[in-house]
């Protein structure tokens, strides 16, 4: 039944050299075809764009291998199942996926996804807090940097989809938490929602920023972009603090020379550890059960910036490097509203 | 009695502001004063030239204080008493001091001092190979590193007084070794002496020399210079890699930018630490147990480069950051043979 319908999706035309421009996306229609055994097909209500995604547009090694030219891109996304040929995932089950992002509908194992519970939170929640990014503040805050009850830890990026929930709970750990944010504006809607002790704008002088922030130095250092900021850090933090390399999103669309205080880490005896969630699979239930668990109970807020229409994709992800928007960015795929009972 | 006799020490007369020069040190004459209760007086014999000195002849901070200005150095030393205040270490005995380097008579607290075993190895040996150069090169391989029988391990100043420890202590162990050294007669030499399997000057194309060494990666690399090099291992590094971040002696005496490709901690989830021996001492007496073995055993060799007399040592520090000696560097500052039976 399904099959007479069209499908969208958004392709790689070109890689970019430095930043990415809308050019090198292109919307394209598609027929969606029928699900084979085992397989189902899931109506997309709710895609990521994740820092990550840059990586992939080229053609350098990275540890996700790169998206292809004339090819539809992949990613997060959540929807709902709309014919299936497995039973473990009836029509009208929500879930996720890793891949079938940056597309309307998609038709995949049912094996490949996760089934979400819309009772906890909005699909979308699963794309962020309690997704990916969640999990990656999770793991880079508790296991990575191994944060404790009176430390002081610094985030950069506080107000993205990672730096949102990793301020929160590192503030729910009984830490002192610093975040950097791209303008002043944020930086008061940082510490307003989000956890944070003291936030400042990035532009201006972090060295002394921070150090006003910290006078005494940092511990921990939840290191979201490279280049200036992780500088400023390698210079605030104190002996034997630790560096939770997540990101080095100032260094994705461009390459930098490295931060001239790096022998700080001989000095300082500092470990630099860098971290992808996806190794960490075997923490997935503990993060559910914890985060989830602060999500109900109110101790942690969520914020969601928004992108209708897969049209919009694209913008959603050069969104992400601009650094305008706070908390997750989400394209809405579907209407809002579209659920399984809206939809025949 | 000593009391009439005449010291000498060096002093440092003024701040390096790049490259250390010999005018930044003056010998100076002065009395040897009486020890007091708990005291002893100590011949100095030999003394060390450390890489860490360079550090501290800057007012910046490090983890030891800056030398003061007009004051002599101090720096690691072997001697043996001559004038005991305390019972525990009676004239004749042989001791290291931390802090009696760059002088000829040193006075100090008998409990600050460690006494050595010279029919184990030569006095010398307890400032190389046995002391904090060889300890050094076995808490970064091992506790830091968490180097196995099997890995590939790249070891930067492979000649000098930690690397030639190092390259032997990991082969000992199982591992492939690869050295980076200043000169191609080096490369011969470390391979015939310490161990390594490959070693290839750093003056070529360090991507290439590497690349070429260890096709397949390499799963620790042990950081004694930074720089261009530690740049290189960052992109031969295998996911999961671990630097041992020992010195970094190439920024010493420049303030140089950082690797570029700082990134790939995150993309391979590398594992960057920094360490200072000092911190470790609770390891002191597994490491003499165990190093001491393979000395007796034959199973590590060690080699010294020799400046004769005290005048001399700033000209051994300036030869440690110019990379031309092999092995440890020593200053003999007593004539070669001096020992309590031809003292009176």
């Amino acid at each position: 039944m399904q099959t007479a319908l069209k499908n969208h999706e958004v392709r790689l035309v070109s890689r970019p050299t430095g930043w990415p421009t809308i050019d090198n996306f292109a919307l394209a229609e598609t027929n969606i075809g029928e699900p084979g055994p085992g397989e189902v097909l899931v109506r997309i209500t709710h895609m990521s764009v994740d820092p990550y995604m840059r990586g992939r547009m080229s053609e350098a090694r990275s540890y996700v291998p790169p998206f292809k030219i004339g090819e539809a891109m992949t990613g997060g996304a959540a929807g709902f199942v709309i014919d299936s040929h497995d039973p473990s995932l009836p029509a009208g089950t929500w879930v996720l996926s890793d891949e079938l992002g940056w597309r309307e509908y998609g038709i995949t194992a049912a094996s490949r996804l996760r089934k979400i519970d819309v009772n906890v939170a909005p699909p979308s929640a699963f794309l962020g807090v309690l997704g990916m990014p969640g999990m990656t503040a999770w793991i880079g805050l508790f296991d990575i940097g191994n944060l404790k009850s009176g430390e002081t830890i610094f985030i950069s990026s506080a107000g993205g989809a990672v730096g949102s929930v990793a301020g929160q709970l590192a503030k729910n750990c009984g830490a002192r938490v610093i975040g950097s944010v791209g303008t002043p504006a944020k930086a008061a809607y940082v510490k307003e929602n989000f956890g944070y002790d003291e936030a400042f704008d990035y532009h201006g002088d972090v060295v002394k920023s921070l150090r006003a922030a910290a006078p005494d130095g940092i511990d921990v250092y939840f290191d979201n972009v490279g280049g200036e900021q992780l500088q400023a850090a390698l210079g605030a933090l104190k002996d034997f603090g630790r560096i939770v390399a997540c990101g080095a999103i100032a260094q994705y669309n461009e390459m930098l020379p490295g931060p001239v205080n790096l022998p700080n880490v001989v000095r300082k005896r500092l470990r630099m550890q860098g971290f992808i969630v996806s190794d960490h699979r075997d923490r997935q239930a503990a993060f559910v059960t914890e985060v989830g668990g602060l999500l109900r109970e109110g101790k942690i807020k969520y914020h969601e910036s928004y992108f209708d229409g897969l049209v919009n994709a694209p913008h959603a992800l050069l969104e992400l490097f601009g650094g305008h928007q706070t908390g997750k960015i989400i394209v809405r795929v579907a209407p809002e509203g579209t659920n399984p009972e809206t939809t025949p």
